[in-house]
């Protein structure tokens, strides 16, 4: 063990086995029983979590990056020949993990998109081992940050024009949650990020007020703020809820229009945002923004925006970064289709509740003469096409077939996406349930899929 | 940015830019104040999520590698500078960034402690700057360990010695997240986990089964049981919901009690653990072990547990890696005393709801004659002692007193915390509220401070 492990780091060289032990000790059954023919594995959200009506979909970058780097590393693979579950298993196992490079397929929609539940947002297909070996970190990736774009969504939306900054570092499932959460907050419609390294790695503006620490550390509050706007005259917001909001709001006003805003962090804060921008108009301060913060969520700001607060930003952390009321996306990779000697065949999961539909698929959205989404329908890939294909390919032979978007461009497209949902799917509360069928095709395959099981037993 | 940069891997060289913005622009202000006086900085939970009666604390060993490794690379200064929020800031700032070590102190409970609403886990005493910069990320990582941990805890009580195992990478908030809920889940009572990372870095128990996709990649479901148990003749559990339980219960029985396992993933896994447990018990398979999963949580559990259902092991995933009821701890640092002039000044936080104790405290568990807890006290450091003292010296300028205890140690530690619990301060629903009280002198200095923030102003 290096001394970095001790911090609990994922690198190139430990990404391998950041899995659920069964996708190996499959791959090892696989090698043995010699199945390795292609494939395809689809990635789907069998329903939206509670509230949800859409989600934007974020996190393949990094999903890309992860199948162009795994690889097993020689201290890798003799970790797991010392698991006693692999005592019995053959080096050929050992020998196929230690040439292992994914050399499959991807299929996907782009960053940004919307979409809805059944709906593939990526399709791999490989070799089977390389196509089931990269399912648990396909899913952590796409689950954890389609579930934070779309809740920024819900966010941004709820501001109706005002901005909303990611604050969630402190309270997001470790360190490299709160980096994740960044960038999909940043996709789904925030407009930066307090997190520094969300900054350096990928470009999101950051932003930052004070801490109730500063305050603290001065015997004085007045000379706690000046001191902040001292060291920097154009970019200072203060924070004024350390003792009495409304006092620390006269002497912010006490040091005239170069303060830049205050933060509000606790109390009422539609009545405190209204009596603290008159303490502001009055000291002619028009330009001083107010922002807001404090278990803020899309409801809360929902009323604060209907009150007409006089809040100009929003700074959102927890329930932001843990998507709070619903903290886990339920996204499933499952087997659709495979070859056997030669020829593809369907593949269908068939228990209770968690059916699935066979065959690669495609997903179409139909829109009406104003660009407005109609619907979505689920077809067969290579079915004649109902509408805009949504997923596109993005590796062929485990090779990039173009770049990737940029992060700006993802965010856009989102933007563009929700603009030509129709309202009724974005409510915050019971939103309509929007409309996506299946095609005839996939349908009749799923009957016969299910007649030759039956057959089968 | 390097290649690696795409995955979104913390490392050593970029884990000082894993914080919020504020943290760094303080520290510019306090080095053009010229404040760097030594000062203490608390990290508590103000009140425990629902449901919660105690915490179990866990990722200490994360926070101090943190403080022993943290430094600002060129790179990273370089990064800092071009942000125009520092363009005002002098190079002294930046020649401090880059001399920047950790070489302060830290007090903390160690791994395993159970801890209650209020109760200092941990304390950093060291230059202001210093003790500031690290708050973001000492706050991830603990808040989201301690949460894990805690929901570990009331699962494992909820199963009443059945062995617990953490499959929830998949929906973990991303993959370090993953390895540190498996860390944390293993601390909090958890036997094992599915994450393979977590075995090789931390030596804990995995454990895996088979997917569905095993079952469906083959023709035939008996051959798919027959050819993994090949592959696996002494670690084999088979999954039997792809299709029908009980006719995959009677194809598993059919091989014989060299199935060492058998996995119910869906539908009424009371109802169902009992029908298969008959027909491996009529084909003398009583060693072979039922395991259940599929969304369970402790009531579940706890459910299954009092309908006398024969399940031998959980799997439990999302719940608990995201600690579903209940997806963050509120953990805040506050500034608690500091030097002024080489005295050291009480300091604290008196906003609404929000305020805070002052001075550096010690936390003392007091027993009954049988070992028992009957209650907490918090008092000031220095005080006459209460009863065990739960704040122990980690670091001292820097570096570490001692070896920290191991992750079995740490687990050990809660299991016996925990069983020193009385009851009814465990129970999963409606516990009581443990008695936890602030020393009398700890009250007068807090009287006393609060007078004079009102005389100073």
């Amino acid at each position: 063990m290096s001394r970095g492990d001790a911090g609990l780091f994922l690198s190139e060289d430990n990404v391998a086995l950041a899995t659920d032990l069964y996708e190996l000790t499959m791959a090892a059954g696989y090698v043995r029983a010699r199945r390795n023919e292609p494939a395809s594995f689809e990635l789907f959200v069998r329903s939206l979590p509670p509230l949800r009506s859409y989600l934007v979909v974020a996190g393949l970058e990094q999903a890309v990056h992860y199948l162009q780097c795994i690889r097993f590393t020689d201290d890798s693979v003799r970790f797991l020949r010392s698991l006693p579950v692999f005592r019995d298993v053959s080096d050929g196992f050992f020998e196929y993990l230690r040439k292992f490079r994914f050399r499959g397929d991807l299929d996907a929609m782009a960053e940004g998109t919307v979409a809805f539940a059944g709906e593939p947002l990526l399709r791999v297909t490989a070799p089977l081992i390389e196509a089931q070996i990269v399912e648990t970190y396909l899913l952590t990736t796409i689950n954890y940050q389609t579930l934070v774009a779309t809740k920024a969504a819900r966010i941004a939306a709820a501001a109706r024009g005002r901005a909303v900054v990611d604050f969630g570092s402190r309270r997001a499932h470790g360190p490299q949650a709160g980096l994740l959460a960044a960038r999909a907050a940043y996709v789904g419609g925030c407009i930066g990020t307090s997190n520094v390294l969300g900054g350096r790695l990928l470009g999101i503006p950051v932003f930052g007020t004070q801490a109730h620490s500063w305050v603290m550390a001065f015997d004085d509050e007045q000379e706690a703020f000046r001191a902040y706007l001292d060291a920097f005259p154009e970019h200072t917001t203060l924070l004024l809820d350390s003792y009495d909001t409304l006092a620390a709001a006269r002497k912010a006003a006490a040091l005239g229009p170069r303060v830049a805003g205050v933060r509000l962090d606790s109390g009422d804060l539609a009545a405190l945002s209204r009596r603290v921008r008159r303490i502001l108009d009055k000291a002619r301060m028009q330009k001083t923004r107010i922002l807001a913060s404090g278990d803020l969520n899309e409801h809360l700001i929902a009323g604060l925006v209907r009150r007409r607060a006089p809040i100009d930003a929003f700074g959102v952390g927890t329930e932001l970064v843990t998507s709070k009321d619903a903290p886990a996306l339920g996204g499933v990779y499952k087997l659709v289709e495979q070859q056997v000697g030669g020829d593809w065949v369907p593949r269908l999961k068939q228990s209770e509740e968690k059916e699935t539909y066979p065959g690669r698929k495609q997903v179409y959205r139909l829109l009406d003469e104003r660009g407005h989404c109609r619907g979505d329908v689920i077809a067969l890939e290579g079915e004649a096409p109902y509408g805009e294909p949504l997923l596109a390919p993005v590796m062929r032979r485990g090779r990039l077939v173009g770049p990737l978007p940029s992060l700006a461009q993802a965010r856009s497209r989102a933007a563009e996406a929700l603009a030509r949902l129709p309202g009724r799917f974005r409510r915050l509360h019971a939103p309509a349930h929007y409309p996506v069928r299946w095609s005839r095709r996939i349908q009749a395959l799923r009957e016969e899929t299910l007649r030759t099981l039956e057959t089968g037993r």
